[in-house]
């Protein structure tokens, strides 16, 4: 029938096979993706997988970090066996420091397009919002959410995939989505969550959301070891 | 007895069999029907389903998008089988993309309006009414509530029939309607919910309200695939 | 003894013989009642269903509606066989139509006297008490409870019998009182609730309060056909 | 020992005897006793009894009431076969009304004195403390707490009993003691609730707390009658 | 080893040998103590006790009240049998009484310090916490945490040790910790609750907090009798 | 393969050999810990042997206090037979304590940098953040979150280790992870909760968070004795 002529849109690896799969294929390429989840699940790690999966595919990258220093970034990849050093060197990579209370909106943006020039850039880390906040001088955070919108529009419509973290409050027995107000900047929603489980503080994945496509229901467990985000099996019944 | 003389209404189909059947017959023309639900529910999907059976049935129609990108919006359509290139090239349907802080309320409505006169629209979408408010200049969104109930009072005063959608907070444990704020500005109400059932994420709909007919008071599993929104069984023991 | 010399008051039919028995009679003559639940548990039509018994017992009403076209009001009431023209035409209804934004508390309260002076009213129904907050200009909203006691003060001291909708935001797990900051403007109230049974979505109404009489702790389910609200059994076990 | 030397404080009825005997006799004289409870528990009637109670001992009362019409007063009071009437008319009742808006907190202060002058009143009701507050002129509610304090504070101070009634939001499933604010004014506490059992919304009363002597600790179910407030058995499990 | 030589502080008792031994000994000579718990538990009562066993071991004291009336602090105790007319007279123990709205902090710091001196106190009172509060004159409240912790700190610097109250909201279901913004204020914290058995409000106790020493992990329950604080048996399955 | 080249980084231990081994061999150097958790959850007492830890590995200290007396700080710590008073008279170890609304941000920041100069400190504490708070000057407490950020960025790219602490509300039915706005300043982060076991209050401890290692995921129980904190078993089922 007629839905079989749409071309499929290109998907991008995630850089973790199980996940692409979970997303029908991997990320559209030009989606804005969010990672939300509380500390310490691995967004972090999802998004350093991500960019280097790009790098291995021949797609330049930028990561705008908050919390990490810069310098130490490429190390920490490492620790997973990612090397982030060799295309920081070819100009393929650049890690950006987004410092406190420094730019305003145009600025910040600016910085992020001329990144985007120079390394012709496929891939977009923005690592996390509320980092980037806080990059933000005080008086442009009132539009936080209009500048951020701005931004990931400006930059999703050059064909850049974006992958954003998001901190969340969380608690164990009861479980919120609340990223009402920061879902219109969202095409794809990854959530990752704690559950208690036999005495110890295990992690579950589901992807929430896909603008536009299909994607597994399954909500799975996952580890982080040293090869990074290594997903298992569906959780049965907990 | 008497009341069987009132003439019923006329239904205008939401483009999915099952939920017209749950609404009693489809949507009373005229009526203001407000879609509910967290992210990734299908809210958007239903929108451009409801106003791809509109244009199948000879109802001109305005699609008024604030997260999505209007040139892309034909072809998200197009991936669950639904043409809306000819119609848009046609002239008998309009996507109007509402960018942030730009608009006095005046505004909006004439834009709203111009788009009604040229297409003589009988369906209108809104999605979302957060990207609504976004849209509003900063100095008229004290004024959103009233803004929005005049601007659906005249539209639907002419008989047109409003699918608006609202983005949801929503925990798996509780569950609230939090609709309160914009009830006064519905007709008719569709609940959409996630549910965890055996380790998947899935989905429920239900029809909470219709203001003057019969609907059913089923809670039912529905799926998205390539065709769209699928209505499964009453969900009978979770 | 004492007690039964005090004439007991009149009592106004509900509409609804079930209810009209679970408060013992009837709405005591005078009284302001409120009926609060969620969206579509169907305040409205109990409202039209008040109105509509005091036409049939002689008891001329006015309508102050803001959510529905006072032109409709009729016509949906006529779908359950309520024949509300009549008594329009007669001058022994009235429906006053409340726009948002547009009056002063004195000028609202002054267009109510007027009206029951036109028709000599002796019922009043307030759909919705957000609507009628709505409908005052925005200067006057901070003494909203002030102006609403005062009014309903003044009415109930005519003898007229009120009865206002208040719209409340629901889960289905844990249930609130939040009548808290209007609980001094009612001398009854009347509990909708929305209940999940059996993958349906069904609703139970409970007297909670009358000031001066008896009624039922009975919380019992009900249903809205095309007979208006029926009243069903109490609820055993949920 | 010592401790039997001190000599008891007299007790006064709150016209229910199995509420005296929770108590341990019932009010101590002097104290500022709370009724806390949703809406429909019966604070009023309790307040009411208690009125009453002071009448039939020879005791001079005053009640100020805000949600009632005081010309009503003694007609509600009647249905429950208590004769406020006589008192009234004798002098040794006073029911004074306190309007909205309309009060300083000195004027206020000024007026209840003078009653108890007038009457030379024992027994104070002030139904409710919302009441109260919205009857202060808006310039005197910030200071509501410490004005309220000062007047129990004198009151109590030239020996009378004052009862007072708290309307609080409730749900079933959880119960918050939100007295926090305001317990610095009571020196006695009684807890009325809505529980459900068995598709009834029943009601439950304990006394939380009194500061100067030994209570019971039961929880016990009770209900309203033509007779009052009938207190029944212990809630043995629920 | 080393740390046997470490000289132990002094204990004070807390009136109630059963508490002491929670405590591993009584109250740490220089502590500051939050006994935290809604109204009702017995708070003032447990401070009572403690200043009454300062006095019958020669340690003077000083209560600061804002509930009471400071001319029946006295009476109240001699019905648990304390006598604290004796160290009124004596001058080994004082009652101060806050008055709302009246001193600055510095009067208030004065105040205490002075009787410090007049007394030689070596135990306080404060309560409580808000009524210490509510006695600072407006203008000084925004300090308040600062306030109460430099008074705290001056008053152990010279050896006092201070009990003082707070009162907390709570509800059956769920039990907060909520004393997050005065824990800097503290050395050891004991919680009070209501537990809800057998259709009976019971109470339990449990020593949350020492900062310098071990305590008993157990929750017990306890009466309130005329001999006063009565600690019973560990709560064994609830 | 590749991941095996990088040069592991240093670990500090604890003090604590158990939670070392939780955390896969120590703090990683350089890295910012967060201890989270209630009053009396053993925050301060882990802080202390995380510094004891270091004066024996020769890795002088800086405790930054406010809650405590400095000249109590080494009192406090030989009851659990830890030497601080001898690194204090070597200049191996500095109490600083900060007192409410003193600083300014530069001047903490430089009286911070300046003791770190004399002891050529490795290891920092900071016990606790609301402290910290506090002792800003009002007018710098705005901007709290990104002056701390920017010292803790400062101070551990020093190669310093800092353990922080965070006192946190808790129920004990349901656990939030409130460490939202805080979390971009921690690289690790140490959950203590309490826990109702057997009518008795436990404790219980896990490692939610390691930004470049791993970690174990196990919920253990521990205990506070005269030894410090001793670590048990997995928590199984609770
Ligand atoms: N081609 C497709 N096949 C199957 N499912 C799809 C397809 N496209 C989208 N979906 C589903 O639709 C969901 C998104 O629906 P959408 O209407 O955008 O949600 P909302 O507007 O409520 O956020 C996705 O999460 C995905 O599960
Ligand atoms: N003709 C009808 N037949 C059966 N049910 C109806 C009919 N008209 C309305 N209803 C029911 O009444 C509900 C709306 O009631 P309404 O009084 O408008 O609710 P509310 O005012 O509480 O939002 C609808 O959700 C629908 O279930
Ligand atoms: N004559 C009566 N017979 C039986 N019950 C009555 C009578 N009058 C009032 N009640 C009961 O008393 C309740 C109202 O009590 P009231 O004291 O006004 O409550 P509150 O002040 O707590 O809102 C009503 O909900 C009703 O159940
Ligand atoms: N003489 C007494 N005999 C027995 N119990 C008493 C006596 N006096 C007071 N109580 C109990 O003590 C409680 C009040 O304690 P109190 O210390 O005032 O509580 P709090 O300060 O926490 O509000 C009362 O609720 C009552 O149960
Ligand atoms: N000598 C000791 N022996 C046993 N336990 C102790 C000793 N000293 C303190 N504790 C325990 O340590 C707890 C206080 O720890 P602390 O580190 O001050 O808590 P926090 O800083 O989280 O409020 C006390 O509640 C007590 O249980
Ligand atoms: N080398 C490693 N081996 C195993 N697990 C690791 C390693 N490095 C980090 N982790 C895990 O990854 C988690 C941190 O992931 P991160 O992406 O920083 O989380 P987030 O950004 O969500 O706060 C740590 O809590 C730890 O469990
Ligand atoms: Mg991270
Ligand atoms: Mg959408
Ligand atoms: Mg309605
Ligand atoms: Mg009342
Ligand atoms: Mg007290
Ligand atoms: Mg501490």
């Amino acid at each position: 029938g007629k839905k079989r002529k749409v071309p499929a849109r290109k998907r991008l690896s995630s850089g973790i096979p199980a996940l692409d799969e979970m997303m029908g294929g991997g990320i559209p390429e030009g989606d804005s993706l969010l990672i939300a989840g509380a500390s310490g699940t691995g967004k972090s790690l999802l998004a350093t997988q991500f960019i280097a999966a790009g790098i291995r595919a021949g797609e330049p990258g930028i990561v705008a970090v908050f919390e990490e220093r810069p310098d130490e970034y490429a190390g920490r990849a490492s620790i997973f066996g990612l090397d982030l050093e060799t295309p920081i060197r070819d100009g393929t990579l650049e890690v950006i420091y987004l410092r406190p209370l420094d730019l305003s909106v145009d600025e910040m943006m600016q910085e992020l397009l001329d990144a985007v020039k120079r390394t012709d850039a496929k891939r977009l880390v923005i690592d996390s919002l509320a980092g980037f906040e806080m990059a933000l001088a005080p008086g442009f955070r009132a539009d936080f959410r209009e500048s951020l919108y701005r931004m990931i529009f400006a930059l999703t419509g050059l064909g850049i995939t974006i992958l954003s973290t998001l901190e969340m409050e969380e608690s164990f027995t009861e479980f919120r989505f609340s990223t009402y107000s920061i879902s219109f900047l969202t095409d794809d929603i990854i959530r990752l969550r704690y559950v208690e489980i036999d005495g110890q503080l295990r992690k579950i994945m589901m992807v929430v959301k896909m603008r536009g496509a299909a994607h597994s229901p399954d909500i799975r467990e996952y580890e982080i070891t040293a090869d990074g985000v290594t997903i298992g099996e569906r959780l049965a019944n907990y």
